[in-house]
Protein backbone atom coordinates (compact mmCIF):
# COMPACT_ATOMS: atom_id res chain seq x y z
CA UNK A 1 0.00 0.00 0.00
CA UNK A 2 1.48 3.48 -0.78
CA UNK A 3 2.52 5.46 1.77
CA UNK A 4 0.82 8.60 2.54
CA UNK A 5 3.48 11.72 2.71
CA UNK A 6 3.20 12.67 6.28
CA UNK A 7 4.85 8.65 6.61
CA UNK A 8 7.38 9.36 4.32
CA UNK A 9 8.65 12.84 4.89
CA UNK A 10 9.18 12.15 9.03
CA UNK A 11 12.35 12.27 10.17
CA UNK A 12 13.08 8.65 11.40
CA UNK A 13 14.22 8.53 15.69
CA UNK A 14 17.71 7.71 16.23
CA UNK A 15 21.15 9.64 14.43
CA UNK A 16 19.94 12.23 11.72
CA UNK A 17 22.65 12.63 9.00
CA UNK A 18 21.22 15.28 6.63
CA UNK A 19 24.13 14.74 3.79
CA UNK A 20 22.62 11.02 3.19
CA UNK A 21 18.99 13.42 1.94
CA UNK A 22 18.92 14.57 -1.70
CA UNK A 23 17.41 18.02 -1.85
CA UNK A 24 16.43 16.87 -5.17
CA UNK A 25 14.44 14.13 -4.42
CA UNK A 26 10.62 13.66 -5.31
CA UNK A 27 9.68 11.88 -2.56
CA UNK A 28 5.76 10.80 -3.11
CA UNK A 29 5.59 12.82 -6.48
CA UNK A 30 3.84 10.48 -9.23
CA UNK A 31 4.88 12.48 -11.85
CA UNK A 32 7.25 15.55 -13.40
CA UNK A 33 7.45 19.03 -12.75
CA UNK A 34 4.51 19.41 -15.37
CA UNK A 35 1.93 17.69 -13.55
CA UNK A 36 2.63 20.23 -10.60
CA UNK A 37 0.36 22.92 -11.25
CA UNK A 38 -3.06 20.77 -11.79
CA UNK A 39 -1.99 19.28 -8.27
CA UNK A 40 -1.97 22.32 -6.52
CA UNK A 41 -5.07 23.57 -7.93
CA UNK A 42 -6.65 20.12 -7.08
CA UNK A 43 -5.18 20.53 -3.32
CA UNK A 44 -6.15 24.02 -3.61
CA UNK A 45 -10.09 23.27 -3.38
CA UNK A 46 -9.68 20.36 -1.13
CA UNK A 47 -7.89 22.75 1.23
CA UNK A 48 -10.15 25.38 0.86
CA UNK A 49 -13.11 23.43 2.36
CA UNK A 50 -10.90 22.20 4.76
CA UNK A 51 -9.39 25.15 6.29
CA UNK A 52 -13.43 26.25 6.31
CA UNK A 53 -14.84 23.64 7.91
CA UNK A 54 -11.56 24.24 10.51
CA UNK A 55 -12.33 28.21 10.69
CA UNK A 56 -16.06 27.20 11.37
CA UNK A 57 -15.47 24.75 14.43
CA UNK A 58 -13.18 27.65 15.80
CA UNK A 59 -16.58 29.35 15.87
CA UNK A 60 -17.50 26.73 18.28
CA UNK A 61 -16.55 27.42 21.53
CA UNK A 62 -16.26 23.55 22.48
CA UNK A 63 -13.86 22.90 19.66
CA UNK A 64 -10.34 24.01 20.34
CA UNK A 65 -8.69 22.69 17.21
CA UNK A 66 -6.00 24.54 15.36
CA UNK A 67 -3.12 23.91 13.39
CA UNK A 68 0.81 25.02 13.10
CA UNK A 69 2.80 24.56 10.51
CA UNK A 70 6.57 25.79 11.60
CA UNK A 71 8.68 25.99 8.40
CA UNK A 72 12.59 26.48 8.93
CA UNK A 73 15.35 25.85 6.97
CA UNK A 74 18.38 27.94 5.88
CA UNK A 75 18.56 30.86 3.73
CA UNK A 76 16.93 30.44 0.61
CA UNK A 77 15.74 26.89 1.55
CA UNK A 78 11.63 28.41 0.53
CA UNK A 79 9.97 29.24 3.54
CA UNK A 80 8.53 32.42 1.86
CA UNK A 81 7.92 30.50 -1.27
CA UNK A 82 5.66 27.90 0.69
CA UNK A 83 3.85 30.92 2.25
CA UNK A 84 3.03 32.50 -1.24
CA UNK A 85 2.69 29.41 -2.93
CA UNK A 86 1.32 26.87 -0.24
CA UNK A 87 -0.44 28.66 2.43
CA UNK A 88 -1.59 31.54 -0.40
CA UNK A 89 -4.17 28.04 -1.31
CA UNK A 90 -6.45 29.13 1.54
CA UNK A 91 -8.67 31.76 2.51
CA UNK A 92 -5.94 34.88 3.99
CA UNK A 93 -8.96 35.18 6.69
CA UNK A 94 -8.44 31.78 8.28
CA UNK A 95 -4.18 32.07 8.43
CA UNK A 96 -2.01 34.22 10.77
CA UNK A 97 1.19 34.33 9.73
CA UNK A 98 4.25 35.14 12.41
CA UNK A 99 7.65 35.60 10.62
CA UNK A 100 10.35 35.51 13.74
CA UNK A 101 13.07 38.22 13.20
CA UNK A 102 16.33 38.19 15.58
CA UNK A 103 13.86 38.93 18.80
CA UNK A 104 13.86 42.50 20.39
CA UNK A 105 14.93 43.77 23.88
CA UNK A 106 11.66 43.34 25.58
CA UNK A 107 11.31 39.81 23.94
CA UNK A 108 14.87 39.14 25.34
CA UNK A 109 13.63 40.05 28.65
CA UNK A 110 11.45 37.14 28.88
CA UNK A 111 12.07 33.30 27.94
CA UNK A 112 12.33 32.85 24.62
CA UNK A 113 9.26 30.49 24.83
CA UNK A 114 7.38 34.19 25.47
CA UNK A 115 6.63 35.79 22.01
CA UNK A 116 6.41 31.97 20.54
CA UNK A 117 3.62 31.44 23.22
CA UNK A 118 1.98 34.44 21.77
CA UNK A 119 2.02 33.52 18.60
CA UNK A 120 0.12 30.12 18.53
CA UNK A 121 -3.32 29.97 16.29
CA UNK A 122 -6.55 30.83 18.07
CA UNK A 123 -8.97 27.99 17.61
CA UNK A 124 -9.83 27.31 14.23
CA UNK A 125 -6.95 28.98 12.80
CA UNK A 126 -4.02 27.97 10.89
CA UNK A 127 -0.61 29.57 12.49
CA UNK A 128 2.43 29.76 10.04
CA UNK A 129 6.01 30.44 11.51
CA UNK A 130 8.43 31.66 9.54
CA UNK A 131 11.28 30.37 11.43
CA UNK A 132 10.26 29.69 14.85
CA UNK A 133 11.48 28.60 18.37
CA UNK A 134 13.98 26.35 17.08
CA UNK A 135 16.03 29.50 16.17
CA UNK A 136 16.79 29.63 19.61
CA UNK A 137 18.95 26.27 19.56
CA UNK A 138 19.98 26.90 15.90
CA UNK A 139 21.90 30.23 15.68
CA UNK A 140 21.50 30.49 19.48
CA UNK A 141 24.05 26.92 19.57
CA UNK A 142 26.08 28.03 16.40
CA UNK A 143 26.90 31.88 17.20
CA UNK A 144 26.82 30.59 20.84
CA UNK A 145 24.52 33.29 21.97
CA UNK A 146 23.71 31.20 25.81
CA UNK A 147 25.50 29.56 27.88
CA UNK A 148 25.54 25.37 27.03
CA UNK A 149 23.28 24.65 30.13
CA UNK A 150 20.46 27.36 28.48
CA UNK A 151 20.92 25.10 25.23
CA UNK A 152 20.73 22.24 26.72
CA UNK A 153 17.61 23.05 28.29
CA UNK A 154 15.62 24.22 25.22
CA UNK A 155 15.34 20.97 23.78
CA UNK A 156 13.19 19.76 26.69
CA UNK A 157 11.41 23.16 27.04
CA UNK A 158 10.59 22.89 23.26
CA UNK A 159 9.06 19.40 23.47
CA UNK A 160 6.94 20.28 26.66
CA UNK A 161 5.35 23.30 25.14
CA UNK A 162 4.54 21.75 21.62
CA UNK A 163 3.14 18.15 23.45
CA UNK A 164 1.22 21.37 25.35
CA UNK A 165 -0.19 22.76 22.24
CA UNK A 166 -1.21 19.33 20.56
CA UNK A 167 -2.78 18.51 24.16
CA UNK A 168 -4.89 21.39 23.67
CA UNK A 169 -6.23 20.84 20.58
CA UNK A 170 -3.21 21.80 18.39
CA UNK A 171 -1.66 20.08 15.52
CA UNK A 172 1.53 20.82 14.86
CA UNK A 173 3.22 20.17 10.91
CA UNK A 174 7.28 21.21 11.45
CA UNK A 175 8.44 21.38 8.05
CA UNK A 176 12.67 21.15 8.11
CA UNK A 177 13.24 22.60 3.96
CA UNK A 178 16.41 21.07 3.08
CA UNK A 179 18.72 22.19 0.36
CA UNK A 180 22.72 21.51 0.20
CA UNK A 181 25.18 24.30 -0.06
CA UNK A 182 25.18 24.44 -3.63
CA UNK A 183 21.84 24.99 -4.31
CA UNK A 184 22.14 28.25 -1.79
CA UNK A 185 24.46 29.49 -3.68
CA UNK A 186 23.05 29.30 -7.32
CA UNK A 187 20.13 31.09 -5.52
CA UNK A 188 22.15 33.84 -3.86
CA UNK A 189 23.93 34.07 -7.12
CA UNK A 190 20.02 34.62 -8.64
CA UNK A 191 19.35 37.01 -5.82
CA UNK A 192 22.47 39.30 -6.99
CA UNK A 193 21.96 38.87 -10.47
CA UNK A 194 18.20 40.11 -10.74
CA UNK A 195 17.56 43.54 -9.26
CA UNK A 196 14.02 42.73 -8.74
CA UNK A 197 15.52 40.11 -6.13
CA UNK A 198 18.25 42.71 -4.49
CA UNK A 199 16.25 43.67 -1.46
CA UNK A 200 15.90 39.98 0.04
CA UNK A 201 19.68 40.20 0.40
CA UNK A 202 21.65 41.06 2.96
CA UNK A 203 25.57 41.04 2.93
CA UNK A 204 24.58 38.51 6.43
CA UNK A 205 23.36 35.88 4.77
CA UNK A 206 26.69 35.20 3.40
CA UNK A 207 28.17 35.71 7.16
CA UNK A 208 25.76 32.97 8.07
CA UNK A 209 26.64 31.12 5.19
CA UNK A 210 30.37 30.84 6.22
CA UNK A 211 28.56 28.33 9.33
CA UNK A 212 26.81 26.30 7.14
CA UNK A 213 28.21 22.80 8.75
CA UNK A 214 27.94 24.42 11.75
CA UNK A 215 24.02 25.12 10.87
CA UNK A 216 24.06 21.41 9.78
CA UNK A 217 24.90 19.81 12.85
CA UNK A 218 22.80 22.24 14.73
CA UNK A 219 19.74 20.99 12.44
CA UNK A 220 20.43 17.89 12.80
CA UNK A 221 20.77 17.60 16.60
CA UNK A 222 17.46 19.56 16.70
CA UNK A 223 15.79 16.87 14.57
CA UNK A 224 16.56 14.42 17.02
CA UNK A 225 15.79 15.36 19.95
CA UNK A 226 12.58 17.41 18.97
CA UNK A 227 11.15 14.69 16.62
CA UNK A 228 8.48 13.50 18.90
CA UNK A 229 5.01 11.51 18.89
CA UNK A 230 3.43 14.60 19.81
CA UNK A 231 5.13 16.64 16.59
CA UNK A 232 7.60 14.88 14.18
CA UNK A 233 9.81 16.71 12.45
CA UNK A 234 9.07 15.95 8.42
CA UNK A 235 11.90 16.28 6.52
CA UNK A 236 10.86 18.12 3.03
CA UNK A 237 13.43 17.99 -0.18
CA UNK A 238 13.89 21.44 -0.85
CA UNK A 239 15.97 21.93 -4.53
CA UNK A 240 13.36 22.28 -6.39
CA UNK A 241 10.68 24.68 -5.79
CA UNK A 242 8.02 22.85 -7.28
CA UNK A 243 8.36 19.78 -5.46
CA UNK A 244 8.78 21.91 -2.01
CA UNK A 245 5.68 23.54 -2.35
CA UNK A 246 3.57 20.57 -3.78
CA UNK A 247 4.76 18.65 -0.33
CA UNK A 248 4.63 21.26 1.84
CA UNK A 249 0.64 21.77 0.59
CA UNK A 250 -0.06 17.94 0.44
CA UNK A 251 1.02 17.47 4.48
CA UNK A 252 -0.85 20.25 5.39
CA UNK A 253 -4.00 18.76 3.72
CA UNK A 254 -2.82 15.29 5.17
CA UNK A 255 -3.18 16.90 8.88
CA UNK A 256 -6.23 18.32 8.04
CA UNK A 257 -8.02 15.36 6.74
CA UNK A 258 -6.86 13.27 9.72
CA UNK A 259 -8.68 15.54 12.07
CA UNK A 260 -12.13 14.25 10.31
CA UNK A 261 -13.32 18.01 10.02
CA UNK A 262 -17.26 18.04 9.81
CA UNK A 263 -19.56 21.57 9.47
CA UNK A 264 -20.67 22.29 13.59
CA UNK A 265 -24.17 22.03 13.57
CA UNK A 266 -26.96 24.81 14.18
CA UNK A 267 -26.94 26.63 17.17
CA UNK A 268 -30.40 28.26 16.17
CA UNK A 269 -33.53 26.58 15.31
CA UNK A 270 -33.76 26.67 11.20
CA UNK A 271 -37.03 26.21 10.85
CA UNK A 272 -38.42 29.43 12.61
CA UNK A 273 -35.89 31.45 11.27
CA UNK A 274 -36.67 30.57 7.59
CA UNK A 275 -40.10 31.51 8.97
CA UNK A 276 -38.66 34.62 10.22
CA UNK A 277 -36.69 36.17 7.18
CA UNK A 278 -39.80 35.19 5.24
CA UNK A 279 -41.71 37.72 6.85
CA UNK A 280 -39.04 40.94 7.36
CA UNK B 1 -11.51 58.11 -23.07
CA UNK B 2 -12.37 55.33 -20.97
CA UNK B 3 -12.97 56.02 -17.33
CA UNK B 4 -10.70 54.66 -14.54
CA UNK B 5 -13.10 52.02 -12.49
CA UNK B 6 -12.07 54.31 -9.71
CA UNK B 7 -13.44 57.53 -11.28
CA UNK B 8 -16.61 55.38 -12.22
CA UNK B 9 -17.14 54.27 -8.87
CA UNK B 10 -16.14 56.85 -6.90
CA UNK B 11 -19.28 58.54 -4.67
CA UNK B 12 -19.87 61.89 -6.10
CA UNK B 13 -20.50 65.00 -3.51
CA UNK B 14 -23.73 66.31 -2.31
CA UNK B 15 -26.94 63.85 -1.33
CA UNK B 16 -26.51 60.14 -1.47
CA UNK B 17 -29.17 58.33 -2.32
CA UNK B 18 -28.94 54.70 -2.66
CA UNK B 19 -32.45 53.25 -3.51
CA UNK B 20 -30.60 55.11 -6.63
CA UNK B 21 -27.70 52.70 -7.39
CA UNK B 22 -28.34 49.10 -9.33
CA UNK B 23 -26.98 46.28 -7.43
CA UNK B 24 -26.21 44.37 -10.16
CA UNK B 25 -24.47 46.98 -12.44
CA UNK B 26 -21.44 46.00 -13.90
CA UNK B 27 -19.78 49.01 -14.10
CA UNK B 28 -16.60 48.98 -15.91
CA UNK B 29 -17.06 45.43 -16.65
CA UNK B 30 -16.30 45.19 -20.61
CA UNK B 31 -17.78 41.69 -21.04
CA UNK B 32 -19.92 38.84 -18.99
CA UNK B 33 -20.05 36.26 -15.87
CA UNK B 34 -17.81 34.43 -18.23
CA UNK B 35 -14.80 36.11 -18.45
CA UNK B 36 -14.25 37.06 -15.13
CA UNK B 37 -11.81 33.95 -14.24
CA UNK B 38 -9.33 35.36 -16.60
CA UNK B 39 -9.78 39.12 -15.82
CA UNK B 40 -9.29 38.30 -12.37
CA UNK B 41 -6.25 35.41 -12.92
CA UNK B 42 -4.71 38.42 -14.87
CA UNK B 43 -5.23 41.32 -12.37
CA UNK B 44 -3.94 38.45 -10.04
CA UNK B 45 -0.41 38.53 -11.48
CA UNK B 46 -0.28 42.06 -11.82
CA UNK B 47 -2.00 42.57 -8.00
CA UNK B 48 1.40 40.08 -6.48
CA UNK B 49 4.05 41.90 -8.53
CA UNK B 50 3.08 45.58 -7.14
CA UNK B 51 2.54 44.24 -3.98
CA UNK B 52 5.76 42.43 -3.64
CA UNK B 53 7.38 46.14 -4.97
CA UNK B 54 5.15 47.57 -2.23
CA UNK B 55 6.53 45.27 0.25
CA UNK B 56 10.15 45.27 -0.64
CA UNK B 57 10.03 49.39 0.06
CA UNK B 58 8.51 48.87 3.04
CA UNK B 59 12.10 47.40 4.11
CA UNK B 60 13.76 50.85 3.34
CA UNK B 61 12.99 53.24 6.32
CA UNK B 62 12.35 55.70 4.28
CA UNK B 63 9.31 54.41 2.28
CA UNK B 64 6.77 54.83 4.50
CA UNK B 65 3.54 53.79 2.24
CA UNK B 66 0.90 51.18 2.96
CA UNK B 67 -2.45 50.69 1.17
CA UNK B 68 -5.45 49.92 3.28
CA UNK B 69 -8.96 48.75 1.62
CA UNK B 70 -12.10 49.11 3.90
CA UNK B 71 -14.84 46.56 3.74
CA UNK B 72 -17.94 47.92 4.37
CA UNK B 73 -21.89 46.22 4.01
CA UNK B 74 -24.80 45.08 5.26
CA UNK B 75 -24.63 40.92 6.45
CA UNK B 76 -23.95 39.05 3.30
CA UNK B 77 -22.45 41.66 1.30
CA UNK B 78 -19.67 39.77 0.34
CA UNK B 79 -16.73 41.37 2.81
CA UNK B 80 -15.90 37.43 3.70
CA UNK B 81 -15.76 36.76 -0.22
CA UNK B 82 -13.70 39.74 -1.23
CA UNK B 83 -10.95 39.28 0.99
CA UNK B 84 -10.76 35.08 0.30
CA UNK B 85 -11.30 35.67 -3.77
CA UNK B 86 -9.56 39.32 -4.18
CA UNK B 87 -7.21 39.73 -1.23
CA UNK B 88 -6.72 36.27 -1.15
CA UNK B 89 -4.72 36.75 -5.39
CA UNK B 90 -1.78 38.33 -3.15
CA UNK B 91 0.71 36.97 -0.71
CA UNK B 92 -0.31 36.43 2.29
CA UNK B 93 2.60 37.90 4.02
CA UNK B 94 2.36 41.12 2.69
CA UNK B 95 -1.52 41.45 3.99
CA UNK B 96 -3.10 41.88 7.63
CA UNK B 97 -6.65 41.40 8.15
CA UNK B 98 -8.30 43.08 11.06
CA UNK B 99 -12.07 42.03 11.27
CA UNK B 100 -13.54 44.46 14.00
CA UNK B 101 -15.88 42.74 16.44
CA UNK B 102 -18.29 44.29 18.81
CA UNK B 103 -16.27 46.33 20.66
CA UNK B 104 -14.49 44.23 23.99
CA UNK B 105 -14.77 46.26 27.53
CA UNK B 106 -11.07 47.38 27.31
CA UNK B 107 -11.66 48.65 23.69
CA UNK B 108 -14.91 50.40 25.13
CA UNK B 109 -13.04 52.24 27.81
CA UNK B 110 -11.25 54.29 24.91
CA UNK B 111 -12.34 56.47 22.00
CA UNK B 112 -13.68 54.47 19.15
CA UNK B 113 -10.93 54.81 16.89
CA UNK B 114 -8.33 52.98 19.33
CA UNK B 115 -8.27 49.84 18.22
CA UNK B 116 -8.66 51.34 14.68
CA UNK B 117 -5.55 53.26 15.15
CA UNK B 118 -3.64 50.30 16.12
CA UNK B 119 -4.42 48.19 13.39
CA UNK B 120 -3.60 50.86 10.68
CA UNK B 121 -1.13 48.54 7.90
CA UNK B 122 2.53 49.00 8.36
CA UNK B 123 4.85 50.50 5.97
CA UNK B 124 4.98 48.11 3.03
CA UNK B 125 1.98 46.40 4.20
CA UNK B 126 -1.71 45.84 3.19
CA UNK B 127 -4.10 46.74 5.41
CA UNK B 128 -7.96 44.48 5.23
CA UNK B 129 -10.94 45.84 7.64
CA UNK B 130 -13.76 43.36 7.46
CA UNK B 131 -15.87 46.52 9.17
CA UNK B 132 -14.02 49.28 10.31
CA UNK B 133 -14.33 52.74 12.47
CA UNK B 134 -17.76 53.62 10.35
CA UNK B 135 -19.06 50.85 12.42
CA UNK B 136 -19.64 53.37 15.24
CA UNK B 137 -21.20 55.96 12.84
CA UNK B 138 -23.42 53.19 11.38
CA UNK B 139 -24.70 50.54 14.31
CA UNK B 140 -23.87 53.75 16.42
CA UNK B 141 -26.71 55.92 14.79
CA UNK B 142 -29.57 52.94 13.92
CA UNK B 143 -28.95 51.28 17.38
CA UNK B 144 -28.63 54.71 19.45
CA UNK B 145 -25.88 53.33 20.97
CA UNK B 146 -24.53 57.33 21.62
CA UNK B 147 -25.70 60.60 21.93
CA UNK B 148 -26.28 62.78 18.77
CA UNK B 149 -23.48 65.11 20.07
CA UNK B 150 -20.85 62.15 20.27
CA UNK B 151 -21.91 60.33 17.00
CA UNK B 152 -21.83 64.24 15.30
CA UNK B 153 -18.29 64.53 16.32
CA UNK B 154 -17.31 61.12 14.78
CA UNK B 155 -17.83 62.04 11.33
CA UNK B 156 -15.21 64.74 11.69
CA UNK B 157 -12.98 62.79 13.44
CA UNK B 158 -12.91 60.05 11.25
CA UNK B 159 -11.95 62.26 8.66
CA UNK B 160 -9.08 63.44 10.46
CA UNK B 161 -7.75 60.44 11.01
CA UNK B 162 -8.20 59.62 7.38
CA UNK B 163 -6.30 62.40 6.41
CA UNK B 164 -3.34 61.75 8.55
CA UNK B 165 -2.52 58.56 7.62
CA UNK B 166 -2.84 59.28 4.37
CA UNK B 167 -0.49 62.26 5.00
CA UNK B 168 1.78 59.65 6.67
CA UNK B 169 2.38 57.45 3.42
CA UNK B 170 -0.78 55.79 3.74
CA UNK B 171 -3.38 54.95 0.54
CA UNK B 172 -7.00 54.45 1.55
CA UNK B 173 -9.50 52.21 -0.35
CA UNK B 174 -13.30 52.56 1.02
CA UNK B 175 -15.56 50.21 -0.51
CA UNK B 176 -19.29 50.34 0.22
CA UNK B 177 -20.48 46.90 -0.50
CA UNK B 178 -24.24 47.62 -2.05
CA UNK B 179 -27.00 45.19 -2.15
CA UNK B 180 -30.59 45.84 -1.83
CA UNK B 181 -33.12 43.81 0.80
CA UNK B 182 -33.68 41.38 -1.95
CA UNK B 183 -30.76 40.22 -2.90
CA UNK B 184 -29.87 40.10 1.20
CA UNK B 185 -33.15 37.86 1.09
CA UNK B 186 -31.94 35.75 -0.89
CA UNK B 187 -28.47 35.04 0.24
CA UNK B 188 -29.78 34.43 4.42
CA UNK B 189 -32.32 31.92 2.98
CA UNK B 190 -29.42 30.20 1.14
CA UNK B 191 -27.18 30.14 4.29
CA UNK B 192 -30.53 28.91 6.15
CA UNK B 193 -30.87 26.24 3.21
CA UNK B 194 -27.39 24.75 3.25
CA UNK B 195 -26.05 22.99 6.75
CA UNK B 196 -22.15 23.74 5.34
CA UNK B 197 -23.61 27.48 5.57
CA UNK B 198 -25.23 27.53 8.97
CA UNK B 199 -21.89 28.39 10.86
CA UNK B 200 -22.07 31.89 9.28
CA UNK B 201 -25.62 32.68 10.28
CA UNK B 202 -27.17 34.10 13.91
CA UNK B 203 -30.04 35.08 14.42
CA UNK B 204 -28.86 38.46 15.41
CA UNK B 205 -28.62 38.78 11.47
CA UNK B 206 -32.54 38.98 11.52
CA UNK B 207 -32.51 41.71 14.31
CA UNK B 208 -30.42 44.18 12.05
CA UNK B 209 -32.49 43.32 9.14
CA UNK B 210 -35.38 44.99 10.61
CA UNK B 211 -33.40 48.06 10.70
CA UNK B 212 -32.61 48.11 6.81
CA UNK B 213 -34.04 51.47 5.82
CA UNK B 214 -32.33 52.73 9.15
CA UNK B 215 -28.96 51.12 8.01
CA UNK B 216 -29.38 52.47 4.45
CA UNK B 217 -29.67 56.19 5.65
CA UNK B 218 -27.07 56.05 8.02
CA UNK B 219 -24.71 54.65 5.16
CA UNK B 220 -25.70 57.59 3.28
CA UNK B 221 -24.43 59.80 5.95
CA UNK B 222 -21.47 58.41 6.29
CA UNK B 223 -21.02 58.28 2.78
CA UNK B 224 -21.98 62.17 2.01
CA UNK B 225 -19.85 63.13 5.45
CA UNK B 226 -17.01 61.38 5.01
CA UNK B 227 -16.26 60.88 1.03
CA UNK B 228 -13.33 63.44 1.16
CA UNK B 229 -10.15 63.77 -1.34
CA UNK B 230 -7.68 62.27 0.96
CA UNK B 231 -10.20 58.58 1.19
CA UNK B 232 -13.06 58.89 -1.38
CA UNK B 233 -15.84 56.53 -0.80
CA UNK B 234 -16.19 53.86 -3.70
CA UNK B 235 -19.95 52.25 -4.44
CA UNK B 236 -19.42 48.92 -5.32
CA UNK B 237 -22.54 47.10 -6.80
CA UNK B 238 -22.88 43.70 -5.22
CA UNK B 239 -25.33 41.83 -6.13
CA UNK B 240 -23.57 39.77 -8.55
CA UNK B 241 -20.11 38.11 -6.85
CA UNK B 242 -18.51 37.68 -9.35
CA UNK B 243 -18.35 41.95 -10.36
CA UNK B 244 -18.08 42.65 -6.86
CA UNK B 245 -14.92 40.88 -6.42
CA UNK B 246 -13.74 41.85 -9.70
CA UNK B 247 -14.31 45.20 -9.11
CA UNK B 248 -12.59 45.20 -5.68
CA UNK B 249 -8.97 43.59 -7.29
CA UNK B 250 -9.47 46.14 -9.82
CA UNK B 251 -9.76 49.38 -7.65
CA UNK B 252 -6.85 47.64 -5.61
CA UNK B 253 -4.79 46.93 -8.70
CA UNK B 254 -5.52 51.04 -9.93
CA UNK B 255 -4.58 52.18 -6.47
CA UNK B 256 -1.18 50.58 -6.59
CA UNK B 257 -0.44 51.16 -10.13
CA UNK B 258 -0.77 54.62 -9.25
CA UNK B 259 2.10 54.41 -6.72
CA UNK B 260 4.16 53.87 -9.44
CA UNK B 261 5.78 51.38 -7.11
CA UNK B 262 10.19 50.68 -8.31
CA UNK B 263 11.79 47.88 -6.82
CA UNK B 264 13.88 49.42 -3.98
CA UNK B 265 17.81 50.21 -5.20
CA UNK B 266 20.23 47.82 -3.27
CA UNK B 267 21.94 49.15 -0.25
CA UNK B 268 25.20 46.95 -0.59
CA UNK B 269 28.21 46.63 -3.41
CA UNK B 270 26.28 43.72 -5.46
CA UNK B 271 29.65 43.54 -6.99
CA UNK B 272 31.51 42.96 -3.68
CA UNK B 273 28.67 40.67 -2.81
CA UNK B 274 29.10 38.14 -5.66
CA UNK B 275 32.37 38.24 -5.15
CA UNK B 276 32.29 36.83 -1.83
CA UNK B 277 29.93 34.10 -2.59
CA UNK B 278 32.21 32.88 -4.93
CA UNK B 279 34.59 32.33 -2.43
CA UNK B 280 32.00 30.68 -0.03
Amino acid sequence: MAKTLREALAVPSGKVDLASYDSRAKTGFDGSKKDSPALMSAAGERLGELQERLFAGGRNETDTRSVLLILQGMDTSGKGGIVERAVGLVDPQGVRITSFKKPSSDELTHDFLWRIDKALPEPGMIGIFDRSQYEDVLIGRVRKLVDDKELERRYGAINDFEAAYVEGGGTIIKCFLHINADDQKRRLAARLDDPAKHWKYSPGDLDERAFWDEYQAAYAIALERCSTNAAPWFLIPSGRKWYRNWAVAQLLLEHLESLSLEWPAATFNVEAEKKRLLSL
